[in-house]
């Protein structure tokens, strides 16, 4: 499996227009650093370009790359937003991790950043 | 069981930005103070942490805690977004109680707080 | 049957803050005044108590009551709205009346109260 | 309301095949027998004719007629049944009756007939 | 089948109140002016009366004399909501034709009108 | 509109194969012969051909041709049943007719051939 | 709360047919023997009766009555059948046990009785 | 197959209001700039006429004169928005493509016109 | 896009043991040979392998070779079939080609094998 | 994170009687041994015990322990099944691995065991 945290951009096509991309990736995994037992979630990602775009085959072995990872639920979504931002520097973006049960209770994150 | 109505919490680790914690717990019963017969509701909880979280577990202990107490639907909600609210101070808090059926009528109370 | 139509009340244990109450109720029935056939609907009620809450079982019996009157859908979702709010004077109520179809079309009326 | 118990039938306008008619009917009530208190379900019926079939507006007319009739879920099932079978002695019927939430528990009685 | 376009109305019972009132028809059938052949749609209408409610059997009347008019999906919806509006004069309405696929892609139109 | 009730056939290209075909056609609509009302239904239909398959665009044609015909509920889908087992005389078929409301009620006919 | 394990019963109304009663009761909640902590479940009932129906208000309960026991999955729904067995000697029942999920995994137990 | 790259228009038949028509394509392909392989999406546009509507039929060809051309998601939305706009000139426009999984992700790209 | 028609296998790693292996493929398209237009369908497949398993990569490509192709849904379905069996010698296999919306009627074919 | 391929057992609550247990699973990942990428399922399981039970906490244990591990979908589904059956023994077992989109198509395995 490959391990790259970069995360690869491509120019926007349509820079100057204010339009929104949407990802949702189902797939996500890392572990629970206080137990080191697997977490799972779906992550959801929304944002508006400004001069870059997320590349799309990047963001999926970005994603891969915390399945041995240590991350709680809070830390790990907006560690998530924050590489995005960094990487493509958007004028909006959303980021929810949609973690599966876990004591009997579903967690949902939610953090969002907008350019100044 | 554990009894403990302590909620626990841990440092923010994002303290600087407006984001969301949300969570769905379907597994919460108490008794009708009238009647004494069990009642039971799916608690949801959205909140925007300022410096401290909701730690899982101890969220888990505290939702079992109302097991063997009597709650009106109106008060119980209410009490649990006070009691969470004592906990970590938010800088905003949404709880529901969604109750199932009394009487063919289901009832759902929605409680807010918004940090002054 | 009991037949009330006196809506008990309790006080708001929680008076100093704006929260909502909700209740679906589906098993609604009364009588078409112009056919005197039957008709079904669905009521939903939600309210922001001021210093009183609808005491669930006197809910019942009140739209239990509806059962052998004649009531056009329009006039009977404003009469439940005006009836309610006579009786817990809420800082807003919503009353929802969903019937079921009659010649082929569905009707839903929606009728709202907001304190002066 | 017209308040006959006479269910009519017209001619199977196929009689030589084995055909089934369903009907779904969610305006049903009758009234409890030891409370007097409402009570709510949908009728479900399916049915092979053999000479006769059932007229849609008199079934109508014979499930309203339950409306002020004290009537226990397993028996008035099996009692819609007994009145329809001895309406359109058909090859084959099965009637279900789909109860609303009591008592935090929800009935569903199925009875069926199959012609000698 | 009768062919009336009156639309019948009834005085508003609760005059003095903003309130809404919802149809749902999904038996809507016109022809298509080009073709000839028929088109479906289910017709929605949500409106806030002023001194005149629509009396639903003679909305079903009109709704059905569309049945052998030529009628395009964008000119129907409108005119719709102009003979509503005229036999109503009401505070508020919306009109929504959501009709069946047609070349593999499916049309909804909604018209909208606000008293002045 | 064109009005045949001619439905035209194609060989089947695996004769050979007992296999299925299925239709949904939820744009169906005719007139009640009592009132002169319109009905609608959704028609499905199922069969395993034997030489001769439907061929779709005459199938619409022929659901279309009931359009300004009076037709009940049972006997309308037992003879789109005979028409289509005369038309390609299949190993088996069934077919169902899926009509709305009337009443409260709802109503499925579901009427099957199987090739002796 | 009353905490009967009794389950009363009434006499079957229609004693000489074979046909189908089920309950589904979403609101059961017992402890975890290991760990003392709760667990929550559906349960699911299906019964041909033969003399004896369950009466629903004892059902209710003999449910409510597990709240403080401890009680696997596996043993819990079997003894609830054979306790319901033991009741009404049924001709043939079924118990379906609903479970949260544990550790990220959902069980359900599914117990069926037929008479010798 | 045609291949017209034109958006035929035809006069708006109620000009002088704002409304909204809405298109659902589901049947969408074209190919992955990079890799050549097929890629699927639904397309779904809304949109407020000025002066001038989309005609259906050439809408259908428009879209399916991608079929052959390659496209990656973010341009390909952004392109159709651009030509339906250039073809119609409406008060507002907003096209939405709703991609297939590739590397299990799903994508949706949303762009907007209004009219300056 | 490559296109071969080659399906590629791999030996059953399991071959002992009667088990059942399923596909859903929801992006296949090809064309109408009387009208050129094109066609969608999801493509389903189940089958219980031999001696050898479908290789899923060549799958992909398979259902891709269809694209430029004239395929009537009758006849492609039975091809798919022919050829998934000429490839893997199955001991069951089950093709479904649920094809969209044409003419107001969605299309469903379903042909099986079964070893001789 | 433990990783023992241990299942653990304990004794057959109700060894005399043939019912069935359920496990639904939806935390599953592996490695493709081709391309090393993650791979995700649901993995759910049904059996009917004879002397011995799964223990949950143990199936979770061994369900995680094929994180780091190459496996292919038709050969992990057989594997966990034969697994299992050799734990326990059971009367009858499924297993069901539903796995994620790969290249536009879902797979789904299921494997049966009956006990000679």
């Amino acid at each position: 499996m490959p391990k790259s945290k970069e995360i690869e951009t491509f120019p926007n096509p349509r820079a100057g227009r204010d339009y929104e991309i949407g990802f949702e990736a189902p797939e996500f995994t890392c572990l629970c650093p206080k137990t080191g037992q697997p977490d799972f979630a779906t992550i959801r990602i929304r944002y508006t370009p400004d001069q870059k775009c997320i590349e799309l085959k990047s963001l999926k072995l970005y994603l891969w790359s915390f399945r041995d990872e240590g991350a709680f639920h809070e830390a790990v979504t907006n560690r998530i937003l924050d590489d995005l931002v960094g990487a493509v520097d958007p004028r909006w973006m959303l980021v929810e991790g949609d973690f599966y049960v876990r004591g009997g209770i579903k967690t949902i994150v939610r953090a969002e950043h907008r350019k100044a």
